[in-house]
Formats: structure tokens, C-alpha cells, sequence
């Protein structure tokens, strides 16, 4: 910068002088500012990023969340919405809300699919095109969401003795909490969206200690118990009427990689649980095996393998399986 | 500063560089900072106030707004408190609800206490101990205000036929509005903290167009109907059961000068009036003149004399006492 | 205070005891509140009011404005709506809107049913349907509503050679937003809610200086120009597109009185304006007089007689009336 | 409409049935809202508004609300920004509210701009640089709007003997609120953003009951007491150091017309005030007349001549002008 | 629906016209809407509730948090309620919150009783006086429930020697926030409220991890360490001074059914733990067996089988128990 | 009671009369107060509190809340900073918003450095120079935190196949949040504020599941994957590139007890993970073991000795170890 002979701009010891007192200055607020700026830039130069834009272009966890909650109440309007809603305006309210939440998930979409295009420096032609696509396909969604979930409240109220009605299934537990995320969020996945899909998942993750990869393809009439823990991971593939446990785990033994040893995204490598089955507290289950129909996987227990429809797996039997004979 | 081969610490346009996009850099915020700093520094070299204090050490217009709203509901519990009050809690929600209240008043004369003591470089030796007394005075008001407000309400109800009730006097008529705000101003003028009275007395001239200063006596069974461009001086002493309508102006004449032609401070230079007097709209009266007992002033009459007991003011009146006879 | 030996249940200062600094104390909470509870007493003493409901059942201020913001909305979607409106939701928009609105405009008529029941210890046999007539009866009033308020924006363009635009008008002009409320004020007054009726119209006095009585009626494109400081009486009757500036008052001269000297309510006590009268800033008309079609009334005028149609009345005309001859 | 046989969709009535009870349908909700549409359609149809737009594309009286507030702040940080900002980080808070509060403006200019081009049906080829353009000149104006206003603080601190302080001014008295507002509203105006400046004055015409139109031409140091019911119009040019008081009109006698008899627009129709007048309250002031430098104009004067400098003017001297010799 | 000659009211695209641009009809909102309704229409066909309430019937999550937000405080005023709370104002901030509290208890109280019975269609003569019985209940156990919170903090502080302060456990520990719910959810439950206990119990697990079901009983001294993870069954007994770990269960086995292979509810399935027990993290322990006084459970033990009091049982022992020998 | 013959004075039951209705009285709140109080009573008594202060002096958990949420977008201001910023104003923001902060942590630190001075019934003589200390080095070391920070966030992009992007791992990734709080937890536990260190860190426990003590030592490049229901123990230290998973524990096996038995703090009982150590779900670390460089423990192992750099741990391994030869 050579000589400089004038008072830096804008900054705020500038206008001080020397007898200021320290109480006037606790802290070394430019002195923090300037490191703080420094490491961003070294960051930046580190990931090539100089050439960032004016503003922040990322989708934001709080206008997703904003959505959420009003897709939520579009879906369950009586019982999730307002509460001085009444039956004879729920179609007004219906129509006004997710008009609303539909255009600010347009916008979140829109963010996405910049901030995509630019990761990718690729051609950015039609992501409004795209993003009204990924918008229609959302909306017209929801009906069969709403069914789905139906089957899933059910679900929980037969599964779980201790529910009173179906309305306190939907108030309370929080499985279906996790599952109203988890379609939404698995909608937005297959439609193109996969970043607000992980937000969205993660605000469940977040409330329920339930952690399932927008990527999961579940089946209705899903129930998750008590639900802290339980972890699904992206290509895993659940049918009708399966029920797991707190702290079930159905994971990804090892990732193939390719000959340079990076890993190969997409290869289906998380369990196929068939119809009908129960996965117990506890319980690990990884790689891309299958657990056949009805089958059963007792608690704690750590399934690396196959399990043939109807079977029922516990800690003993494993044991048995492992013991030297 | 000399030799400065820095680059100024903490200020944004350090990290940018030439080729940076206009995009970027829509307006020029450090060059108007920049300036503005500037008038600042200008303003206080002009003010003389190069040893300002490290923060903001004046009274808050917010704050004292929220103090009003929960003295409001203390004096009013059930009419004007919250709306789910009920009367078995009433002096619960009296005592807490004024102890914060107490609290956060008094941290407001403690600044403006601070304040004054600045301005005068005076010593501000006992400034808390002041703050103390001048908060618990005006606890110990309040019950008092509150019986002076009961008779400022009856005098509404009865002086506008179309007053269905004394609650709807209380919960709509600006009038009781800026009385209320009065009564709590003038307490706080009398017990030395000016600023803070100034202060509420405008928070309700923004509500109601009524500007009342808060150094003005004014008996019980005030009634101001109407009330948009009411002004009453600060010197002015109203007796008992007067009634004013809107438009009217209590005010100065001219202010007393010193030797020097400086306005002489608290001289009474402000209308007098007595019990049951009433002025009607537009009337102007200006002067320490005193407005006999029971007197009656007309709409848009100018009024710079004495009235005596019992007259009836009107624009005919006055001009015939201006004829040339 | 007799013998009391015992301590006053949960009363903050009986788990204190002697050597408990005054910090602690600073004000004497308990006394104040009691000398409080003690001013309540008496003054429900004095208005008979010892059977006071449990709760407080009065309407709430907070509560209308927010009737009102909903309303104005409904009535405006696309100009006075939520900013991020679109069109295809507009109808859904306004029968949600409407439908929180009116229930909630429902719970504050129920109370001020129940307040005048109250008043009247007479029967309140019926209040609940009588509510319900109330708001059916408004929610019908709405549309003709919009389209008075529609020639009232039409009259303000019209009238005023700075306005742009009729979207400008209804953003900016106080006098519009006064109308909004009146409208409003003068439906609930007419279907029985005076209470309501006064206090949607001092919300209007309290944001744009404009006083008028909720029973004052109004005929189409009524344009009232800066408007601080105007008065309109309850029994006032205003033509069509007549036009009045800042600081008018269409007053009462005085109440017509009954054998013992009280008011007679609801007679006839203010101006008659017929169509197209203009009546300019700061003129004062009292009485039951009319001002004639197309008369126009100069500023600062006095007037308390009839007014010929196509008449223009000045201060000059005034005052050779009034000069002796 | 003639055969229709399918269900209108999305409709409440549709899945409702006949036996429906009473109670759910309190209010005709549909009904309600099909008038209202109705009426809108009427409106748009006569306004020949048949293509709006999609969304509101109008700017936002409540974002205004918002830029007002933070540019106060950026004005005078140490008294009108937040409570708990210290000296040491004032350049901090400056640049970073400025950078929020011209962007937001930004994006108001930008809706007044399109929205005067659809008014227009004219181009609209550079809004968006012109907007640019606006906001960039706003944010050079700050300071020298800081320093005028500075001098606007101390004439009112000079002007009234009870003010104690510049801060006391600053914090309390409505006609520095309603300069704030208008010398940011002047500076709007000027730039070509004429109805923002009038969102801006309204703002404080509805806090102030001081009604400045954003055309008028104002100099440095000017002082308005009390200020309820003050009028001043878009041609007004005020010199330096004028102090008017409340309700005082600087008005147009009448609007130059063409031969068709409309309005011709931007003609110089208000007064001009020398330096150094003083107005005092309730004067009404009409027509592009001159008051010469240093004339006072007494109390609820009417004038529409010019005044020569020195020259004091009150109702008597009036009255004299306008007896018969 | 047979001919329908009339225009759909209400419903956005009848007043839409053939060239309306697809800009303005992004998404198909309509559609949307009457497809959500359908599968509303199906759902409540499904579970017969064609005679739905008009308005939403069911307790709020939001409305039970506020209330455990007010109870929490009045529970510590001075550790867990508002931060400038003066102890000399405490009991009238008690007496008031719980006033408030206590209110909105009995308005959810009253919806899940009124709940309750349309369920059943039972009798819902006395819910009123149901509502007031259970919520009276719950005021009287409040003083018991704080002194047995603060046994629970005791033994947080005495089980961790981390702890440094009693305070430090009220304000940190997640297992304290867990109890405090609890103990007021095992009232509710107890008194009649199961559906608010069950809700105040997830308002406690999506917080911390910690699923106590509010059935549950607790002696006093509880403490949970870490807690993420801790699930503990509807009818499982917990003596006195016990502590466990994160990722405890407390589970059921089975349930015991009838003939038809139904659940039955409220039979014992849960384990009973003896008074100063200790279960160490990740054990499970399930079905009606008794965990002996002063028994220690290990890590990760799988736990099926009463335990004698003082026996400690781990891994390695269970191992050994398993082999075959 | 003995005689009481006088009103017990502001409270509540006494300004009623016997025939009150049952109604006006639901809930016997003076009682319930009184009981609370007495609770409090034998509290402080047995805590011996009885000299309490005259406020709450304890630090608040929503301020420190406010306080992280204003550190997280100093950090990273274009990623978790206010959606609208723009990187012009991005050091004005950090600059302000940063100020700020450390306002309002300077206070917080002050509470808890008085409140435990009040436990020691220490010297409490340099309290406020120490709390500036304890903020001056949080501030000093906030560039250092981020590039941590950075480093972690490279880390969890490299470790997961799943992530596409370092911004969405920044965004979503709940163990990042988890490390976002911990770097600044840590920085104030070894600071002298351990009180807001632990409470920073159960924000991060509330909403990811992580519970990692404040003291535990951390290495650059920590990913901790799903997370939920992770412990990591206050002695621990984490090298460099450390990788876990969901329901980690990293724990002491017991505590080291002086000759009395209480348990001696500070002595390192948590294990110590080299450099690259990789551990699985659900594994037990316990003790102050040593696990070496490179080495992987497998999923659900339970670990109580050394391990050896580069050996991989798994159930089977530990089977065969544990089985009788």
C-alpha cells in the first residue's frame, strides 16, 4: 500500500484520541474484526472463492422451517393448524397458506438451484423453469402424502397400547413428527432438491433425535417408537407396515469406492427391510442385506446379514450362530 | 499519524481489490460512513463534547413507553390490565407487575439523573440515592392519581350525554388518555425528573394531539373532549371540574426577559383557571391571566385579559369591546 | 390495627424479617399496593359495583385493531393485504381472513353484549344470537362497504391535483384510512355495538387527528383533505361528494335538555351538508342547521345558521352581516 | 353461465351437505367473499386495471416504517440507536444499519419505479439503474441531511426556554420527528421518488399531527412548536431560521387551472417565508404571497398578501386594513 | 350433483378468463386445495367423524408450553423465572403467574375432557366441574412437586462430581428439565389428564432425549445423568435416590393380552427398581422385574431377570450366566 | 391462628366477602402461594441462603442463547449472519454485531464470577477486571476458533460421501453445531467461566443429542457423524482428524476418591483418542485409556484398556480375547 498518509475511512479509532479512556475501550473490537476478515479470506483463497457473489445466496433454516410449519397445518388443517380455525373457512385457509408456502419454498428452491449451478460452474439457463417445476410436483404431492401419513398415524395408534386416540398419535409422538418431515423432505429429494431435502430432515433430526436420510424410501403404515436415536441411512428401502424402536440403527457397513479409493455416490448400500417386519431398541442393522417379511430383529442385536422372511433374530441366536460349535 | 504503511484494520473496503464488480459495491457505505462520522465529530466539537461517555447514557423513549403500559395496568387492573386478569389475582398482578414497573423507572432517572449531572459537570455525589427517593414519591402517588383519575372519568361521563358508561369513558376517550399520562408526568416533574416527563407527556400528545406540559396544575374532574390540538403551558394552574374542548390553546403571551433579554425560566407567564370554568373549542388564552369561577369562554375566541366569575365569553362579546364605541 | 398476632398469609414481606437490608426494600411494595386495592375499593363502593364479575368483561382495544387489520385487508387484499399476496390465492386469502376476523369480531360483540346487560341488570336472554346477528349483518354490510370506500378513493384523486394515483390515495391519505374506520364504525353502531363503533373510531382519531362520531352518516366519495383537528358529531348527515379540509368541526351548539336539565340523547344536534358542499380548513358549523347543495364554507368561518344552496359563505360575507348597519 | 355439471373445485360449500347444523356456519363465509370479489371485479373493470400484475407490486408503508427507523439511527447513533451501542463500535453500527436500511429503500424505489411505468404504460427499460441512481443520492445526502438537522435541533433548543438540552430536543419534540422525517422525504422527492417521500411524510403526520408535504423547500434551522394541526404545501419555500407554531397553514388559495378547467400541476401555489419569520399559532397563511424577512404574523391570522420585512402583522392590525375609514 | 346452472361462489378461478398468463397461476393452487380436501373427505369417512365440532377441539402443544414456561417459574422464582425478579416481589410474581397458569391449565384441561368425551360419547355432564377438580389438584400438589425437584437436584449435585452449585444443576442439567416436566405430568396423569401429561412429557423429550412416560413413578432424589437416549416405561415404579444413565430403557417385554389377542392396558409390564439402584449407560431393562435396593446395573447389560439387592451384575457376569457350562 | 381481627393488608382474599361466589374463587391461590413460599423457605434454610441477594443474580440461559446466536454469524457472517447481508458490509456487520456480543457475554461472565464468588464467601475484590479479562480473550481468540472450525467442516465434507457441498455441512450437519458450541464452550471453561461453558454446551445437547463437556480437548479436523446420543467426558483429548458416530460415549470408569471417599475433581479419567482414531456407533470408552494413532474401534464395542496405533477393534476381536481359551 506504500505511504499513507491519511486517516483510515470509516474506522472507529480514528475519531479517538489518546487520553481516551481503556474503560471506552474494553475490548479491541477492529483488532478481532481484522483477524476475523483475514481468516474468511484465507478460507475463500483456500477454496477458490474470490469470485463470490454480492449476497448471500443459500437457502436459510429458518424460511424452511417457516414452510414446514405451514405445510403442516395444509396437511392436518383441524389438528396442526390454526387454533381458532373452523371447519367452514379450512378450504380458505388451506388455499391461502400453502399459496404463501408454496412461493416461499419457490424461493428456496430458486436459492438452491443457484448455489448448485454455481458449485458446478455449469450452465444456469432455466433454473427458474426448474424451480417451478420442482414447486408443481411438491404440491401436487401432497394429497398422496397426506394419505400416507394417514396410514402411519394408524400405524402408531394400533401399534402402541398406551394410544388413546389417533388425534393424540398426530399431537404427540414423535415418529410421526420425524415421517411429516421425512416426506416432505423425500419429495423435495426425488424432485431435484436434495440440500433444502437435508434441512428439512435435520429440523426433525433435531426435535426428534430421529435421523432419517431424505434419500430413504419408506413405505406407509411406518411406526418409529420412542424414535431418540433411530438412524436411516440414504438408500435404504422399507415396505409396508414396519415398525422400529428407539436407537435402531440401519447404516452403511462400508462405502464402495472406485479405483482411486474415492467413494461411488448412489451405490444402494443400506438394508431392505420387506413388509411387516419389527426392528427391536437397539438394534444395528448395516449393508445392503434384506430382512425378509415378518421378520424380527430383537433388541440390541448387530445384523450383518440376510435374514429370511418370518425369522426371528435375538442376541441368543446370534450367539448360537457365532458359537463355535 | 506519520508514516502509516498499514492497511487500516477492520475497514471493508481493505479486502477488496480493483477489479471487484460495481454489482458489489452498489453504494458507497464506508465513503458515507464516512462522512457521516464527520458531522458527528462536527456537532460535538460544536457541542463541546469531546468527553463523552463510553455508551448511551440517556433516557429511553421505549422504555418509558413500557413503563407507562404497566402503570396503566396497575392503576387499572380489570379495565385496563390484561385481558384474562381475573379479580382473585388482582393484587397479585398489581404488586409484580408494579415491581418491575418501580425498577425500570427507576433505572431511568437514574439516567437522566446522570445526565443532568453531566450537563452541569455538577457533582453527582448521592444520584442514586436521589433516584431512590424520587421513585418511591411517586409509588406512593399513585394511589392518589389513581382517586384524581377516578374524578377526571365521572367528569367525562358526566359532562358528553353520549358517554354510555364510565369504562367506555376509560378504555376510549383520549381525554382520560392524557390525563392518565399527566397526572404520572406532573408527579414525576414535581419530584425532579423533568426529562422522563417531557417524555411521557409527548408519548401522549403522538396518541391523542393533546400537549399538555407536565409542569401544568390541574384539579380533579379535568375533562378534555375531543381533544386534537389541545395545548395547556407549563405554568398553568386549572382548578376543579373545568372542561376544555379540542383546538383549545392555554399559552404565553411572551416570556419574561432578564437584563440581558434572555427568557427568564419559571415565571408564571400562563393562564389561570378557576373552578367550573369551561373554554370551548378553538379558544386561544394566552397570558397569566385567571379565568374567573364558572366562567365560559366561546369557540375560536383570543383571550389575553382577565374574565371575572360567572362571564360568558364570545367572539360577539369581544368585538364589540373592540368597536370603536 | 387490634390485636394480630398471627402473619398475613402470602404476603411478600412475612418471610422478611428485621435485619433485612433496605437494599432489598427499596419501595414499600405492599403498602402501595394495598393503599391501591384501597382506591379500587372505594371507587367500586361509590359506582355500586361490588358484584363484579369474576373476570374482565369488557372488549379489548388490542383485539379491535387487530379485527380492523384483518378487515382492511379483506376489503383491499391486493393494496392493503400481506405484502407477498398474489392474485390466484387472492380468494382464499380473503374467506380465511374473513373468517378469523368475524369470529373474533363475534367474542368482542358477545362482551359488549354482556357489558350492557351488565349495566342494565336487564335480561341477556338472548346475547349469543344477538351476536350472531350482529356480525352476519356486518359481514353482508362489507362489500357495499368497498365499494363507498371505492368512491371515496375516486373523490380523493379527484379532489386533490398532487395525488398520482388511486393507489397512492389509498396508501397515504389519513383521510381515507379515517374513512376505512368510520365505514366500519358506522355499520356496528347502526346493527346495535355503539361501544365497539367508539372505540374502532378513536383507533382512527388516534392515528390521523380526524374525529368523527361512529353515528355520523356519510354519503358516497366523501374526501377529507390533511384532516388533523376535524370534528364530525353523532348526528351529523353528509351528503355525496362533499369535501372538507383540516380542523373543520360539524358540532352541537347545545344539548337539547329534558325538565330536569339532563340531555335528551339522540336528537338531532348537528349540521346538515347536502351534496357537494365544500366546506374549507378550520371553519366551525354547529347545530342543526343545513348548508345547501354546492354551498362552500371559507376558512375559519363561525357558522350556527342555514346555508342557501350555491351560497359561498367567507369570513368578509360574515362580518357585514354581523356590522351594524 | 348455462350447463355446468362438474363440482367447482376447492370450494368449502362443496363437501358440505344439507343437514349441516347451523352452528358451523355461523357466518355466510362464501357468500361474504364472492361479493367482495365482486366488488373488486366492479373496481378493476371501471379503473380498466383488467392486466395487473401477479403479485402487489406496490411500495410498503410498514417496510418504509422500517428504512425510517434505521436511518434515524444511522443518523444520530449515540441517541436514537439502540440503548446498549457504545462510542467504541458507533462506526460499526453505522455502516452495517446503512448497508440493511439502502437496501431495503432500494427495493421500495424499485416498486415505486415500476409501479409509475405500468401507470405510464411507458418504458421501463432502466428501473433498475434508476433506482440504483435514487438510492446512491440518498445516501451521499445523509450527512448534509445530519447537519441540517443539527441546526434544526438547535433552533428549537434557542427558540424555547424550557428545552434543557440539544438531547431533550432531540429525543422529545415532535417538530424535529416531523424535520427527520420530512428532510428524508424532501430528499426522496427531489430524486424522483414522489410517493415513498409521501409514505415517508404521512409517517409522521401520523405521529406529529405536522402535515409538511415532501415538496416543500425548507432552510436550515427551522423550529415548528407544539405542531399539532400544521399544514405546509408542496410549493412552500421556507428560508432560514423561520419558527412557526401549531396549526398554522401555509396553504394554496386556489389551483391554477387550464382551459379545460383541470389542475395544472407543479405551479407555485404556497407562500414564501423570508428568513427569520415567525408564525404563531393557528395563522393561516394562502397563496404564493412573500413575508418578508423577519415578519412575525400573529395568532389565528388570515393572510393572503404579502408582507414586507419587519412587519408584524396581527388580528388587529387586520381588522383595521379591512374597517371602513 | 345433478345441473348446476349457478356460478361457483368463492372460488378464484371464476373470475379468471382464458388469457389470464400461466405467470399468474404458478401453481395450481385450486386443484391442490380440492385434492387435500378429498383426502380430508376419505379420512373422516374412514374414522366416522362426519360429525366433526366447527371449530378445533384438541389442547394445544403451544398453549401447554406457555403454561409450563409460567410453572417452571413459579416453581424457582428467583433461578427459573423472569432475570429481574427482586426477591421482595416474589410472592406477587407467584400469586400472579400462577393465576395466569393456572387459568390456561383449565382451558386445556376442559378441551381434553370435552375430547375425551366426544370420543366415547359418553356423558359430559360435569366436565366443568371436572376440569376445575383436576386443576385445583394440581395447585394443591405444586409445593410437594418443588420439594421434590429439589431432592432431585440434590442428588444431581451430590451424583456428579463435576457439579459445582446446586444452581448450576437447576439451570444446566437436562435430567432436572426432564424431571420437572415429569413430575408435573405424573400429576395430570394421575388426576385425569392423560393426553396434557402426555404432551408436557414430549415437550420434555424433544428438549433432552429423555422419554418418561407420565405414568411412570418416581421416587424422590432421582437423577439422570447425560439422559440422551433414557426411555422409561408407563408402569414402571422407581423407589428413592436411584440414578441412571444416558440410553437407559426401562421397558416393557410384552404386552399381556385378552382372548382376542387385544392389549390389555394398565397392567404392570414395566421393571420396578428398588430404592438406591444404579443403572449404568446403554443398559436395557425389561418386563415386571424387581431391581433390588442398592443393586448396580452395568454398561450396555441386557436385562431380563429380577436382581437380588446389593448384586451387581455386567457384561462379563451375564456371560458367564449364558454360557453353557 | 390465634386472634386476627385485622385485614391482613394487599392481599388478595381479604378485600372479599363471604358470600364471593365459588366461581370468582376457582383456585385457592393465596393458599398455593403461601404453600410455595414455605417450600422456599425450608430451601433456603437448609441451603443456609438465607442472606440471598436482593435480584437473581445468576446468568440466563436465553441470554447466553442470544449471545451464541450473534457469535455463530460473526464467524461465518455470509453463511449463518442475517440472510440479507451482503459482503460489502460484512466487517460492519461483524464489527457491530460482535460489539455487542461481547456486551452482553461481559455481563453473563460477571454474574457468574459474582455468583460464585458468593458461594466462596471469597474476595470478591477484582470481579469486573477479571470478567473483562475472561471476554478480551474469548475476543482474542474468536479468528482461531473459526479456522478450527474450518478445519472440521473440511473434515465432516471429506468423511461423508453424502455431502455435497462444505456449505451444506455448515449448514445441516447437527455435529458441526455440536462443534460450533463447543470450540466457544471451551474457550470459556478454560477461561474461568465454567458455569456459561457448561451451559453453551447443553444448548448444543438440547439440539443435536451431543453432550461433550466443555473441557474436554479437541484437535483440529473433529467429525462426529448423526451424533445423537454422543458423550464425550471432561478429561478427554481428541487429537487431530478424529472421526466418530451416533452414541459415542467417551467416559470415566470411575471417579478417583480421596481418603474420605469424595471424589477428587480434575484428575484425567476420560480416555485420550490419538491422531485418526476412528470409533463406530455405539461404542463405550471408559478410562483414562490411551487408543493409538490410526486405530479403528468397531460399532457397539465396549473398551476399557489401550489400544495399540493402527489396530482395528471390533466385537469379534473382543469375543475371542474375552473367550476361555
Amino acid at each position: 500500500m506504500g505511504l499513507c498518509t491519511s486517516r483510515p475511512p470509516a474506522s472507529p479509532q480514528t475519531d479517538g484520541s489518546a487520553q481516551r479512556s481503556t474503560e471506552q475501550r474494553l475490548f479491541d473490537l477492529p483488532d478481532v474484526v481484522q483477524s476475523l476478515a483475514a481468516a474468511r479470506r484465507d478460507w475463500r483463497a483456500a477454496q477458490q472463492r474470490s469470485n463470490e457473489p454480492g449476497g448471500r445466496e443459500l437457502p436459510s433454516r429458518e424460511a424452511l422451517a417457516g414452510v414446514l410449519h405451514d405445510v403442516r397445518g395444509v396437511l392436518f388443517p383441524m389438528r396442526l393448524g390454526p387454533p381458532d380455525l373452523r371447519q367452514e373457512s379450512e378450504d380458505f385457509y388451506v388455499g391461502h397458506t400453502l399459496g404463501a408456502a408454496l412461493h416461499a419454498l419457490h424461493a428456496q428452491v430458486r436459492l438452491e438451484l443457484g448455489y448448485g449451478a454455481r458449485l458446478q460452474t455449469g450452465a444456469s439457463s432455466d433454473l427458474d423453469a426448474q424451480a417451478v417445476r420442482i414447486v408443481r410436483e411438491f404440491s401436487t404431492a401432497l394429497a398422496g402424502i397426506r394419505r400416507l401419513l394417514d396410514s402411519d398415524v394408524l400405524a402408531a395408534f394400533d401399534g402402541d397400547p398406551a394410544a388413546r386416540s389417533v388425534d393424540e398419535v398426530l399431537l404427540c409422538y414423535p415418529g410421526i413428527q420425524a415421517m411429516i418431515h421425512h416426506r416432505i423432505a423425500h419429495q423435495l429429494y426425488r424432485s431435484g432438491a436434495p440440500l433444502l431435502a437435508r434441512i428439512v430432515a435435520e429440523l426433525a433430526h433435531a426435535q426428534t433425535g430421529i435421523d432419517i436420510h431424505p434419500g430413504a424410501s419408506i413405505g406407509a403404515g411406518f411406526f418409529i417408537d420412542h424414535g431418540t436415536g433411530v438412524v436411516i441411512g440414504e438408500t435404504t428401502v422399507i415396505g409396508q407396515r414396519v415398525r422400529i424402536y428407539q436407537a435402531v440403527t440401519l447404516g452403511a457397513k462400508h462405502f464402495p469406492v472406485d479405483r482411486e479409493g474415492n467413494p461411488i455416490k448412489g451405490q444402494p448400500r443400506h438394508p431392505v427391510l420387506e413388509d411387516d417386519v419389527v426392528i427391536y431398541a437397539g438394534a444395528t442393522v448395516l449393508g445392503r442385506i434384506t430382512v425378509g417379511r415378518s421378520a424380527s430383529i430383537g433388541g440390541n442385536v448387530w445384523l450383518t446379514h440376510d435374514v429370511a422372511p418370518g425369522t426371528s433374530i435375538t442376541q441368543a441366536t446370534l450367539r448360537q450362530e457365532t458359537q463355535p460349535s
